[in-house]
């Protein structure tokens, strides 16, 4: 058992899923955390840690600040190195608004953390359709999109009616009233008529980011299988 | 007081609002559906029932049957000569899928009992968006545009960003799951970021068709105030 | 493009709705809608921002600050001139209580940004009805009429069934417990026996203006089609 | 103990609180229906049943049948006489639809089972609010005032700042979409501005009919203090 | 008209209805109530404002503050000469708990206000239902009963079985998790299997003590009609 | 493994858990049904069904109908034979009303397959308290007490104060409107102040029974440390 | 364009994003769906029709009904050949339950109409946790799972954390009272702590398929970028 | 009576159902909190307080809080001697995260308070389910067990089904966006599949620790029934 003090870090998580356990720090303590990145730091020496406020990481042991970079938009911080990443991005993130730029950046910092490069196009929202028009080439040339939008999120529903890619829809608490944090954007990509589009939870970057990773991992298994799949 | 029997019509409402009262038949017997008609021909002459089962209509005394025109897909009957219409349509009715069509027919014969002829056309959601691409100019010639949709009811924002036309949106309860019984699609319109679009109850085609009377009668009224709006 | 930095404006939505794209400040950082006053000021020249607490508008630039008027009712700014407005109004702003004059004022704001002036009656809920009765006719020669009310939202309903009026609804977050932040006030106004009312989101004061914008737009349309529409 | 087969009846509640128990027949069966009925006609003689069906009251034993009278539209039976009315109605039951009939009828069965006569003013909704203005002094004249209105449910509201009476709220399941079943009545009621609005269950008017029981039983004994209560 | 600045003052209400209105300050700023305790001073005299924290109240101007008695347990301020009290009690306020001491306050202080005396029998929740029972013959001695109760609001159904009083409950926001902000206790008295229980919203002291002024007014009426009810 | 045509059985939970898996038949189809019980007569030779329709109990094979007993109240049936059962009953089944009468039945018939008797006491709800308070010691002298309920479920806070018993509370769907098929009386138990209640799900009679019997299995070992839990 | 009737098939679909469009029949009448068969043969030639009742089916005309295949328990049906399939199953469709067939069972036949085959593995609900821990290696060895699972939706997560595949989350409407018609499934999943767990609606079968179909195709694309991955 | 000013303490609870009464802070104020301190001590001696704040309990009396000690993270307090506990725990708290950790910090306090001691086993989420399997044996030799789980909640179904010990479901806050501060955790557990799960209230530590100590109360009473349960 590698837990201690309460906590019990799944380290063989890497081995069966092929990426480390983050840290979700949104309502955990000061010393929680301090405790989680001083353990990783001695063992594995990278960890990533989300939802993670300025206030909370300003608190942390001055030796742990030091050894963490933290960025403040993604609210993630990073101890260690992150992964190398080669070639040209995989995964697109597209955005409704500018106003989702949060849930954009903790998806691009999980990925950049798993060693992957992605391409942000923002603020291309359909109700002036013709930014999304212009950039769909661009997009459909990825194989896997996260899309995030909030208020209605119609944006999901017609990239994935526009574009091959696999499609990840998060939804995102941007807006007021029938907006309800995230919900009315939620339950329409549930109930989009866009064939194929998956969700994960408000405001999830960090899920988003992490179904990409189990897409181009299993790329690789599906190709390996030798078999023409469309000809 | 023109009521008896637990029934009061509200007569005067065509000289107050310009458009006489319709009656909703879901949840009036078939003794009080027939009152209501009986009592209609015999004043005013004529009657506009919404909600009205086929078993409901079949139900009615024959004469009363005999006097009105019943539609099926709409479930609306008439009684008395529906208004002689005039000219071109103003109105677009414009839906997103063939599932829709109940809503899109009931919006459609209110119209007509009011001697409005409307421009129909159906089935361009937005998981397909050139179906709706290659129509915008059509719906954009129209003043008013009834947008009827249903599941994640993308189609009204992407309509308001394309158009000027006044839209009013009509949520639909097609879908399943996540889809709630047209509450997503309520809840998407109303949180849209779609400027100026706005909203009627669920399925209510019948509420749509009124509030494009509304418009139609005060468009005369803004143009007699002899003042250029937009120059 | 016109965009960077991960904000793209839609500078084609006047030409394409008839009125330029408004700026939703609430989620939106300090930087983001420093970017794009200034980018506003030095293109199309004028912009309005909405839901803009005090606080930010505070933190932009002094540049920009000077160049922009702040409201604090109706938490919007106008950067640039107002349209010029001219006659006398055609769009009447009815509100419930003064617990409402928050979203009066956005309305407001936002039809006089568009070169509209207003009507304002205010505190007219039917608690009181002879509040509302002795107002109707000032009400009944608006053509469109923005109708404001939280709690149980009583009063467009009753407005609906007294003027002929394109009446638009806007429900309010005023009240507790059962209000629900607004969620029953909208409810009321879609479930609304009132015919041909059409709704907006919880405190969309700006929805309704745009709504209102169309409508005055459209409404030459319809008169250009030269036919006796109700004689 | 009065209870057998897993029935107990509230014998003494009659003693307590002033009147007795009735029987809500929606859950029960058949069986249990018949076996309350019975014994209530063995011992205190008399019972109201609500909510029972037809179907459920045509499958009762004979004997048991022809002891009771069976009201279709309210739903209810009675076993036994009725307790001898007297004097002029004092409670209203005012609605504001037809569609609301039902839940009046159960109001003034529950009422009649009770020894009160009732007056029923109905189909006085607020869209057409003279409707309700003419009949103001009418329903004033009652101390107590039933009102039963579903979809946005404004009656009780505009009612309540109408009248001096005690008002009990009766929300009804009347309505589609938005109206969900009665639960936006009730909320809108319960959000009311109406000072002093009282509220029971949706479709409850056998609840409402046993508040004003208990009104006019209690207006005796504030009587009986012979203080003046306002002068 | 008695209105300026937005605000009309529904002065004809203690005429209709009375009692006079109330001024609900939770969502009005401070010149609002400035404005309305000013202007009710130099007519009516007297005003009650409920819902008002004590950083509004000592924000209002001097000569306004020494003219009102704030009380902080109520929220309530009360502007001019309480009516003078007579006579012994006839409203008992019944509470489950001590949490729910402010609404019980807002309650006593409300009719107060309007010059009745109240009996409180407070923390007598039925989890220990010896306290309760010991008190049953004060509280049915009452001819109104106001019963508090938040979390699961056992107590009203409880007191309305027992007591042959009118009984207003009113749910709280007492509790955590499941109670859901007093919405569990509000449905579950809408539910409860007492017979004759109203309800008013969530919180709402104010509303309970209205429907209580109804009630001792409307008693004398009925009285009038010089009949005997119940011999 | 002991699966086969997509039903795996899972033969083992006896072993772990302390008694045998029964199945839920609400979704399942008569071929389903018919496997499972074929296989389980063949195998382990008993098994409970529940939630089992009277019209798919006959459409087994009749070899197989005639293998079980049916029981239509609790909607169980039961293959083979039950656990013989001794000594006197240590679980009391409580209900409010005798519309819950079937969830006590399905309660009642899953402890006797697993040779459990029950102390049944119905119809004890607290609008009648007197009914409930004469059976208390009766109800204290079980060591586990299940308490049925629905509508606002007031039942079980009443029992938690006056009982030691451990209170498995299981909220009904009985009731209508505000009741909302359960969730009420579920809510309301959740945010019960009768301490240590516990809750399972609307209607889950059968769940109520399981934990029952866990009750009565870790009664065993906790006596077994012999330690004198309280002196 | 191809549309006629108020149908417009999008047979651009498949060009677009490399599948073609299938009919959701739940909400289409008959002659619509007789239409849109018609149609499909005479043109592209064949079509996935889901959510067909056999009720529908059967009232096709004879000769559509005879061009198709119906299969009750996925209540699909097909129209024309299926694609023809190539090598082992790449994707794994794991269930909870046997109750969960039906899901299971759409898609599966929806992968099949595109030519895919499948491995199903049933019945391996986390409450007997043997049955999923002793298929882990097989379920493994996909690179997609789409995981379906009603009730508390546990499986997905335990899925998600135990195996590298890309995991599709298909919550269904198995269980009663707090399982909500698969609403608490659905949220389950999104909340899940499984990371990298995507989701789409209740019930919805064929979306979990064409999410499996675009990973298969977007799988040779991320290949063909001839990078080495993960090292 | 044992009340005064509003307060009634439930001495006599402890005699009925074996502790005594413990008070929630959280919507008390300091005033009735210390008047609660201050007559325990005087009469009983001790009392357990929960859900108070370190803003509370330092604003209490000197003499009070120096009577009390105080915990922060299960933020009770303890007034006068804890009881003697005795032998080894019979009560497993197991957590599925760290950010449980004051839910269990609560459960742990209240039946430290009344005697017991507990043995915590925190942060086996089924995420990494290896960290769950290798403490079974462990929590299956407890008789009782506490499992704290927010989010998705799937731990305790698998516990269920894996241990034969009475467990108690305690759903925690933990998680965001469709986590509904705890409701999904709540519904999971309700709708579990794991047979004779019993649930509390959301973040109810304090609940389930009374809920075992029935359960070991009521231990010795089954066993003096000196009948062999399970041979």
């Amino acid at each position: 058992m590698s837990g201690a003090g309460g906590i019990v870090l799944d380290d063989a998580r890497a081995g069966r899923i092929g990426f480390d356990e983050a840290i979700l720090c949104e309502q955990k303590t000061v010393p929680q955390i301090a405790e989680i990145a001083s353990r990783s730091r001695d063992t594995v020496g990278r960890r990533l840690f989300t939802r993670l406020s300025a206030e909370k990481f300003a608190a942390l042991p001055p030796d742990l600040c030091g050894a963490m970079i933290y960025d403040a938009q993604s609210r993630t911080a990073v101890l260690g190195a992150t992964a190398p990443g080669a070639g040209p991005p995989r995964v697109a993130i597209v955005s409704a608004g500018s106003s989702d730029a949060n849930v954009v950046a903790e998806a691009q910092a999980t990925l950049a953390y798993f060693g992957q490069s992605t391409q942000k196009i923002e603020d291309v929202g359909v109700a002036g359709i013709w930014r999304l028009l212009e950039r769909v080439d661009e997009i459909a040339s990825m194989p896997v999109v996260i899309a995030v939008a909030g208020m209605d999120a119609a944006l999901p529903t017609v990239l994935a009616g526009l574009v091959p890619s696999f499609v990840i829809g998060v939804p995102t608490s941007t807006g007021y009233g029938a907006a309800r944090g995230g919900e009315t954007a939620l339950s329409a990509m549930l109930a989009s008529c866009g064939p194929g589009l998956t969700v994960v939870n408000i405001d999830n970057g960090y899920g988003a980011a992490c179904a990409a990773m189990r897409f181009l991992r299993m790329a690789d298994r599906v190709r390996q299988a030798e078999v023409p799949l469309f000809s």
